[in-house]
C-alpha cells in the first residue's frame, strides 16, 4: 500500500523509533531539576541540541525546540517582528509560503512577492519589495506543494544588504541538506523528515534582534514555553542525522523516480500539466494537474487503488478555494495531484502508480462527460455557457465541449461562480492554445471570455 | 533510587508506553487527509478525545489537545479574555496559581486573591474580587507546591452568579479525579499523571465565549495550531484512564504515607514547619520547611542519598526569590522541601527518607553554625545584626543566635538584603513565638525588627 504523501508527514524513521523508545526511560524528568533524573534528561536534551544544530548549521545556543514546525514559524515570526519594532512592522513574504507563515502575518502590512510559472521568486523582485520599514522577510527553502527550490542564498544577500533579517522555512528540505546562504532565522518540522510529531526547530542567529512574544517561561531560552518533550526531541535529532547520512544516495534515486513520473504522466494521460520547476526542485516531490477531473474523486480512486497522495485542488475535502500556491503560479488547479515519495519508496510502486493513473483519470472524465481531446467542427457567432452553480471541473468541461462550435475568432463566454474557474479557465486556454480575453463581473458570478484561435 | 518529585513530572506509566508504541505505526499520518493512513490517524485521535473528555467530564467537541499544559493555559487564558473583550479585560486569579497563569496575565489589570496560611482562597473573598469588567477568573484545583485543594465548586458558583467564566488549572489533580463544580474552562498536562510530555488538554464548555489568539490554523477546532502529536495523545488518554482506574486505592495508600511524613518530620527534625492544608489536600504531596538550612544544599544531600525532591526555597538553582506560593501563604521558605510521591511509591522508600532526613538537616545546620534549639541567656538593651550580603538562611541564623542576648522586651534589628528574609524572619518569629515588629528601609537593604517575648 504505497504512501506517496511524505510532504504532509513521513512515516516514522526506524532510527526515530529506536531513539524514542530508548529515551522514554531517561528523558521523562524535568531537565531544569538538579537531581539525577533531571540531570539525565538535561544531558539528552543538550546532546540532541548539539546534533540538530550541527545538521542545521548553527550554534547549539542559537537553536530551540518547539512543539511543531507551525509553532516555530509562529514564534519565530512574532519574535523577530517584535525585536525589530523600531524599524517598522512591514513584512515581505513570497506568495507561495506555507499557510502558517501567511496566517502569522495577518493583520500586518505585508508585501507578497509574486512567483513565476514554476513557483520561484526572483531575487531582484524580492529585494525590491524590501522597504525602510520592513521588519522581516520570509522565504521557504522549497515549496511544499510543487517542490520548487527558492533562491534563498541570493535573497539572503539582498536582505543582508537591506539590513532586514530573513526567516527561512526549511520544513520541506532540511532532511535533504542544510540551507545555504546567510539567513537570520530558520524553522523546520521533525515529522517531515521521519522524526516524530511534536518537534519543531527554531534557529535564531546570534545578533538577530528577537523578542519572544509568548508569555514568559524559562524553558528553551524563553523562546518556546512549556515542558520539553525530550524523548521526541532525541528521536527528532537522531533521525535527522540518519536521513542526512543517506540523503545524497536517496535523493539521486528518488529524483530519477520523480523524473519518470514527470515524463510519463503527460505521455500516459492526455490534457495534463506538470507544474513546478523541473530542475531546481526537491528530489522527492512532483505535482501535476489533470483537466476535466476533480481532485477529490481522483484522490479517492487512487486511495482505492492503494495510493495515498494529496491535492491542492479546490474540490478536496475541507476547502472550497484552490491552493494559494497554484493560484500564485497561475497554473491549472483542476484535478491536482501531489506525489511526494518517502525515503525508501520502491521503484515498482512508482511504476504501478503510472499503470493505474491513466485508467483512473479516464474513468473520472468519462463519468463527468468530459470532451475528447481536440474539437474541430465549426459553427458560427459567439456562445454563452451557463455554468452557474456548477463546481469545478464542470465549467471547464462545458467550455471545452462548445469551443469547437464557434468559428475561429468567435468567443465563448462562461458564466461561473466557482472560485476555481478564475484559475482554471485561463490555464485551460494556455494548455489548449486558445486566447483568454478576460473576466468581468456578471449579475451572478463572473463572465470569463475565451476567443477561439484554431 | 526513589524519585519523589511527581508534581514536576511523573515517570511514564506502563500503559502510556504501550499505547505510545502501539500507535507509532498508525498515528503518524495527517488526520486531515482522506486516504487510509489519514483515516487511521483520525480514528485514533477521535478515540483519544472521547476517552480524555470522559475523564475530564466534558463533551469531546469541547476538548482540544495542546502541546503542553503551559500552552493550554496560555491559549485558554488568551482565548477566553479575547472572547470577553466587550465585558472588559480584568482578570481575577489566586495568588498561588502556577507561574504560567501569572505570566499569561502580565500586562493586564489583575486582582490576585490572597490565600490563608494553608494556601487556600476563601470563596467569599474570591467572589468579592469579581468586577463588572472582569473577563475571566482562574483558580487551580490544587496547589502544585503545597498540595492544598482549592474550593473550586464554591468559587465556580460565585463566578457563575457574576457571569464570569472560571478557568480551572487541573494540572496537579486530574489524574486523581474529575474537577467538580460548574467550571467554564479547564486545563491539564499529561506528563503530570504519567502520560508522555508533549500533551496538554484544554476544555472549553459550549456557550463560553472564546476567540483563539494564535494565528489561524484549522487543527484542533482552531484552538491549538500545529500538527497533532497523535501517538503521544493516544498515550496520554490511555494512561489517564489507567491512573483513574486505580486512583481511589492508590490515593488512600499514598495519603497514609504522606500523613506519616507530615507527622514524623516535625518529630524527627527540630524547627520544621509543615505547610499546606493537612486534610483538604492532594493525596501524594507534602511540603515542609526547615529553619537554618538552605534548600539547595538539602536537595543536594538528599540527591546524594538517592532521593529526588524539589524545593520552593530561594537558594535553589535558577531563582533568587522564594516561591511566590510560600510568600503568599506567609510561611517559612527556608530549607523548603517538596515531596510528591509517584504512583506505586514503596512504603520502605518513605521510611528510608524519614531515616536519612534528620541527619542531613543536622549536618547542614552544623556546617552553617546554626544555633541549638532554644536560647535562654539574657543580656541587655537592643542589638543590631548586620547580615547584609549574606544569603538565606544566614540572616535567620544570626537572628536566632543573638535573640537570647537581649532581655525580654528588647529588640533585635536584622539588616539584610536577601529577599527571602522578608518572608523567613516573620515566619521564624511565628515558629519561635517571638514578636515580629516590622520592617523599614535601611540605607542598604531592609531593617527587620524582632522583639523578644520569652
Amino acid at each position: 500500500m504505497p504512501y506517496f504523501d511524505a510532504a504532509s508527514s513521513a512515516p516514522l524513521h526506524p532510527v526515530a523509533r529506536q531513539a524514542l523508545q530508548a529515551s522514554l526511560d531517561e528523558g521523562w524528568a524535568d531537565p531544569a531539576r538538579l537531581y539525577r533524573e533531571g540531570r539525565r534528561a538535561r544531558l539528552l536534551l543538550d546532546a540532541a541540541r548539539e546534533a540538530a544544530a550541527d545538521a542545521v548549521g548553527c550554534r547549539p545556543d542559537e537553536l530551540v525546540f518547539t512543539p511543531s514546525g507551525t509553532r516555530a514559524l509562529h514564534s519565530g515570526i512574532a519574535g523577530a517582528l517584535a525585536g525589530r519594532r523600531r524599524a517598522g512592522s512591514h513584512l515581505v513574504v513570497s506568495a507561495v509560503e506555507h499557510s502558517a507563515v501567511l496566517h502569522a502575518a495577518e493583520g500586518r502590512p505585508v508585501t507578497e512577492v509574486p512567483v513565476d510559472r514554476w513557483g520561484a521568486v526572483s531575487p531582484g523582485v524580492f529585494g525590491e519589495a524590501l522597504r525602510e520599514d520592513t521588519a522581516l522577510a520570509c522565504l521557504q527553502s522549497a515549496n511544499h506543494e510543487v517542490g520548487t527550490e527558492q533562491p534563498v542564498a541570493e535573497v539572503a544577500e539582498r536582505c543582508r544588504a537591506a539590513g532586514v533579517p530573513l526567516l527561512v522555512d526549511a520544513a520541506q528540505s532540511l532532511g535533504w541538506g542544510p540551507v545555504g546562504g546567510d539567513w537570520s532565522l530558520l524553522t523546520a518540522s521533525a515529522h517531515k523528515w521521519g522524526g516524530p510529531a511534536g518537534v519543531g526547530l527554531l534557529a535564531v542567529r546570534k545578533g538577530v534582534r528577537f523578542a519572544p512574544q509568548d508569555p514568559a517561561d524559562e524553558r528553551e531560552s524563553g523562546r518556546a514555553p512549556g515542558f520539553e518533550n525530550i524523548p521526541a526531541i532525541v528521536a527528532a535529532a537522531a533521525s535527522l542525522r540518519a536521513v542526512r547520512d543517506s540523503a545524497e544516495t536517496e535523493a539521486r534515486r528518488l529524483r530519477e523516480l520523480v523524473d519518470r513520473i514527470r515524463t510519463r504522466v503527460p505521455e500516459l494521460v492526455p490534457d495534463v500539466e506538470v507544474v513546478g520547476d523541473p530542475v531546481r526542485r526537491l528530489p522527492h516531490l512532483v505535482t501535476f494537474s489533470c483537466l476535466y477531473v476533480d481532485g477529490e474523486t481522483v484522490l479517492h480512486e487512487l486511495d482505492r487503488a492503494g495510493f495515498s497522495v494529496s491535492s491542492g485542488s479546490s474540490c478536496t475535502s475541507s476547502t472550497l478555494t484552490p491552493s494559494h500556491v497554484l493560484r500564485a503560479m497561475g497554473v491549472l488547479s483542476e484535478g491536482n495531484v501531489r506525489v511526494s515519495l518517502p525515503t525508501g519508496t520502491a521503484e515498482e510502486d512508482v511504476d504501478r502508480f503510472l499503470e493505474v493513473l491513466p485508467g483512473i483519470v479516464a474513468g473520472v472524465r468519462g463519468r463527468l462527460g468530459a470532451p475528447a481531446a481536440g474539437g474541430t467542427s465549426t459553427g458560427s457567432g459567439s456562445l454563452v455557457v451557463d455554468a452557474l452553480g456548477k463546481r469545478c471541473p464542470v465549467p471547464v468541461i462545458e467550455l471545452a465541449k462548445v469551443i469547437g462550435d464557434v468559428p475561429v475568432g468567435g468567443t465563448v463566454t462562461v458564466l461561473a461562480d466557482d472560485e476555481a474557474a478564475r484559475l482554471d479557465i485561463p490555464a485551460w486556454c494556455g494548455m489548449r492554445d486558445q486566447e483568454y480575453v478576460g473576466e468581468s463581473p456578471a449579475p451572478v458570478g463572473t463572465a470569463y471570455v475565451v476567443r477561439r484561435r484554431g
